[in-house]
């Protein structure tokens, strides 16, 4: 398989490490939107505009499928995305809504996500939708990209006041699963586990990752490209903080819209 | 006169306040990039393409001056749309610069702003080349911009936190005057000075209004226009933290790029 992967920036890294630890056999095509990062505070049309050129030039690729590495875009641009392309577009989303609907003991999740994952209710959607008893509460996170991108550790005193303050509300509604329905969150889940260690955290990259493996084997080892549409400031460091080695893939810059 | 006055987004509002402030009898027409912000993380090479386009939707308008009200914009790319334009381009540096020269006791100045300005250090270059024996020490503050868009106030424990620790090296070194060097921090002069009481706090937009007011009089309230390039999710709201009430002027959006 070869599977065309997108974020709006750096985030969805997190899921391409996931993907390549479990199908280290397929080859894999990773899109970083990172000139026009961040997408969680724009409006759904920017969003869905931006999207469909990041899936347009990996489809140009002659990727077998395309996973939306990104939960804003998953949120907002999913079933437009789906609706345009004749091969599978696979969004974080599903994957970690089956597994926290599992999950739960007494059916209170929480998300946690960009301003505009929030606005989408579009977790709660697939929630209820599975299981209409279940009690969905959440918080939009903006900082927690900043935080990084700043260069401030996730264990720095600062980032520990930042997420005490967004799961505030989540604690006081005891949910027992938190769904980090951002790709960059999963660099928090010591931090979130520190404040609030009585919930299970969901990886949405995870997830996608063992439910796609599931249906291919392979031995031999694929190949890896990293696209971005920037170089940023602080590139090299931020990729790295996302668990993901520059020198696993070549990087190349490329220019859309 | 009618001035174009922009930046990456809202925090040139602060300036666009100022202006209206000390010269009500000008006309105006502002545009912030809301949907490319931010710039400070960009590379010099975007922030100037953005920025020319910014200038070139402003100069169509018709307007007699070009008001760049954004700290990473003034440093990045103010010598070429300069070189562009027949028409006068002013930058928020250059009037904070002489301001904080003849201000400093002790000849040490702060410099705070994004990333993409201190990595400039164009006010080092403007500060130096006006008095030599100047010593200048700049910190990059990029979580400031992103606090404000996340609705954590400037008086919140947070947002003193990390201005505590953005100062930490300026509180070292002693300076007396600091260049508040993105148009959005005026709005943690209070924070600021709470951590730091003993500098003197020097803000752009109120330095320029000051100095283009000495040359014009008029009596008669002039014209203000709004362009954005996107009303993002929390636009009303930041436009008012920013001290900018949006029923001041006409509020459109238009596309660039």
């Amino acid at each position: 398989m070869r599977y065309g992967v997108f974020d709006s920036g750096l985030g969805g890294m997190t899921v391409l490490g996931q993907l390549i630890k479990m199908m280290p056999y397929n080859d894999y095509i990773y899109f970083g939107d990172v000139a026009r990062v961040p997408y969680g505070t724009r409006s759904d049309k920017t969003i869905i505009k931006y999207a469909s050129e990041d899936a347009a030039f990996l489809y140009k690729k002659n990727v077998d499928a395309i996973i939306i590495a990104c939960g804003t875009v998953s949120s907002v641009a999913h079933e437009h995305l789906k609706s345009i392309y004749d091969i599978p577009v696979y969004s974080v989303i599903d994957f970690a809504v089956q597994s926290a609907a599992k999950n739960t003991k007494n059916g209170k999740i929480g998300v946690i996500g960009t301003q505009a994952t929030v606005n989408s209710r579009m977790f709660e959607k697939k929630l209820t939708g599975m299981k209409s008893d279940l009690e969905v509460y959440s918080v939009a996170c903006p900082l927690f990209v900043p935080l990084i991108e700043s260069g401030i550790s996730p264990d720095d005193e600062i980032s520990r006041s930042v997420a005490a303050r967004y799961l505030a509300p989540l604690i006081e509604k005891k949910v027992d699963t938190i769904i980090m329905g951002c790709t960059h969150y999963p660099i928090y889940a010591e931090t979130l586990k520190s404040v609030y260690p009585d919930a299970d955290y969901i990886n949405v990259g995870r997830e996608t990752a063992i439910q796609l493996s599931r249906d291919t084997h392979r031995t031999e080892k694929g190949n890896v490209e990293i696209y971005v549409s920037e170089i940023s400031q602080a590139f090299y460091e931020i990729a790295e903080i996302m668990g993901f080695s520059v020198s696993e893939g070549t990087i190349k810059t490329v220019e859309l819209g």
